[in-house]
């Protein structure tokens, strides 16, 4: 579509330019907008299969040579019950409440001296991510929704899925006068070119393998939201409910043994009947790995796991916050002073109390979808929604007033200086 | 104090297991701490103020070899008032509602699985600085509060007077067993160190010159919370009224022309009675710089400013946006659309109509103190107080609930799976 690089740089730059267009419209507008893409997904979900098939036929013939993974082969493939379901992910995000422009904070500083804080929009927004169709309605919805223009680049192999939702959402967005606000990209120069707008693409969201993701964050000055590693651990603490242990451990690994959410480790107190617990395991099919040093960071992605003993909670979490990569750490315990001490000193992004890691989602925590998880302790950990894709402005509203008729110390003004009131505000 | 490289590390380490003790502590524990520091500060003034003496007598040496600005001498100097007054820092941070343990998003996902989010420090963090002894009490006590140890790396010139504050506020967290929380820097192979300590460093929260912000951030991997440059516009719109106008302006560039909020570039309509403010400003002693390209993003830390006629408000804006450094910018004008348009469009921290750039500030907007303004847009924006520096954690309590007895998608359950609740808790 786009082969100059110029191009595609003054490209982004319309699409910043349109964010704020989008930003200013009303709430009610941006929600309607989204509801008229998930009528278009529905009515154009032939369309996208016969798109999608195309991209599997190709995706088929690597997958025979062994250039293509079943796994990312699965990915790519749209059902007809999962094209059908795409308008969903529209439906679901516009019915989120929208924090965009609400006050939250205000403060009167001295008369007619008014602050308030309110919520923006980041500006641009570029998603790198592979496979999935899907991720391309989900991503946009929450861009747009939050007022944010967005780069949507998708992997080679789902091309044809790519331009067939890009262009239902782009046409949308075009009877609004807002076509700029979204940008397909389609090739690893575009991905570069997107690594060096610092100053106009204000996010990046890569989704994908470890490598992947950590050669965006140390090839970009732009913020980076996404995690590498998704290393989990379960602790199964002394006098664990066994019952709860084996659903719990079960689930974790085996509902859906890539996803970054799954377990990694097992942490076993002596005490935690885990003899009872490996025989329940082995019966459910899940592989032992009497591990050791090299293995404390591996992602099996598959049937197996990590296990050690640790000999009191402290070592299970001081192991986890050793070798964990702060997604997703859960404990299995009765006993509920060791359950606050594992949530208050585990130090990830989330901590789980007789629970599954696989809930660890933005849909399930009741975000309404996640543009990706955050392992990064600042600006947004853990799932990330809308706020994610939020910032705050300062406004402050005077009538002349100069800080120098204020004095910064209530117990040293000088002669005729003012004390800020410093009056909070509801909001 | 420390020469050896792996002792630091060590030191570093240490700081960042004991910030759990602290985190742990009630809240009203943390507060009294900062109380304890602020009577002993009070008690301590003399020994503070002869060690400030001391590193003055050094500094005067540097000031005639012309090594050190008067500035940065000013900075340095601590009168008997103003060394008198650090006990206030302590107090007003102590004074501050803890955000720390709070809940901020709660959600009942069905019978028996809650869901909540609270707010928890990020753990440890390092400050570089110059200069100004008052930092040290100021940057302590907002990380203290917030339930973070903090590594201090203040300027060689105040040495002398920052050990003896650092003796201050670790002897009193001593008296509670957290000494380890504080760390005090002393040389720049230090600094070295703690940038390479990702994982064991959260934040580095470099204050300094445009250079030096810019060299942390290109040569480390950890979050970088801050601003390298301040370039703040005020545009006078037509039919600004001249009275408020030469008060804003005069309070933006004189009031402390250094400060990074002092205006730089003043943008005028043709229509905004500029030559009546032309000549007022002369008379306050303004230089004006008929500026060029070259001088959009000068920096003039004096009594001078670069001056340019711009056709429009939306011709301001997009200089705004386009030289401006996004930390605080301000519209003179008697009209509110003009108003309202300006606040939304322009891209920075801190927008204000008809009021001085130079409030922009974490005491007066009512943050207690600040540990810098970030003109990041990640995380925090602006002035940042306690909230910059905690983080979040997703907290789920179950049962031994799994996963796949749920499903993602209303639309589409399979046989014997449950929605969500997704029920919003009260917090």
């Amino acid at each position: 579509m786009m082969n100059d690089i110029s191009d595609f740089k003054a490209v982004c730059e319309a699409a910043k330019r349109s964010s704020v267009k989008l930003a200013a419209l009303p709430d009610d507008l941006r929600t309607g907008i989204l509801l008229e893409i998930a009528a278009e997904l529905d009515r154009a979900a032939d369309a996208v299969l016969s798109a999608n098939r195309e991209d599997c036929r190709a995706a088929e013939a690597d997958l025979k040579s062994g250039e293509m993974t079943q796994a990312l082969y699965n990915r790519l493939k749209l059902t007809p019950e999962k094209a059908g379901g795409l308008s969903v992910y529209a439906k679901s995000v516009s019915a989120l409440s929208g924090s965009l422009n609400t006050v939250d904070y205000a403060c009167k500083l001295d008369d007619g001296l008014v602050l308030e804080r309110i919520r923006c929009p980041l500006g641009l927004i570029a998603a790198i991510y592979e496979s999935r169709p899907e991720v391309t309605v989900q991503v946009s919805c929450l861009a747009l929704k939050s007022g944010n223009a967005v780069i949507l680049k998708g992997g080679r192999e789902a091309l044809h899925s790519n331009r067939v939702l890009f262009g239902i959402i782009r046409d949308v967005l075009a009877g609004h006068k807002l076509a700029d606000c979204v940008v397909l990209a389609e090739n690893r120069e575009q991905i570069r070119q997107i690594l060096t707008m610092k100053g106009t693409v204000d996010m990046i969201i890569p989704r994908g393998s470890n490598t992947f993701v950590q050669y965006i964050r140390d090839h970009s000055a732009i913020p980076v939201l996404g995690h590498a590693d998704g290393i989990c651990h379960i602790y199964l603490d002394e006098g664990a409910d066994p019952v709860k242990a084996v659903r719990i451990i079960t689930d974790a690994k085996l509902s859906y043994p890539a996803a970054c959410n799954a377990v990694e480790t097992l942490l076993c107190h002596p005490a935690s009947e885990q003899t009872t617990t490996a025989e329940l395991l082995d019966r459910e099919g899940i592989a032992y790995h009497p591990a050791h040093d090299n293995t404390w960071r591996t992602e099996y992605s598959g049937p197996g796991l990590s296990v050690k003993q640790v000999s009191s909670i402290d070592e299970a979490i001081r192991h986890i916050n050793t070798y964990g990569s702060g997604h997703t750490d859960a404990i299995i315990t009765e006993n509920d002073l060791h359950a606050a001490q594992f949530i208050r000193e585990v130090d990830a992004a989330s901590v789980f109390h007789n629970a599954s890691t696989r809930f660890a989602d933005g849909y399930v925590f009741g975000l309404g979808a996640e543009v990706g998880i955050s392992t990064e302790k600042i600006h947004a950990r853990g799932p990330v929604g809308i706020e994610g894709l939020l910032t705050t402005k300062y406004v402050l509203r005077g009538a002349g007033h100069a800080r120098s008729d204020y004095t910064d110390n209530p117990e040293r003004a000088k002669d005729g200086q003012k004390n800020y009131t410093h009056q909070p505000l509801r909001r």
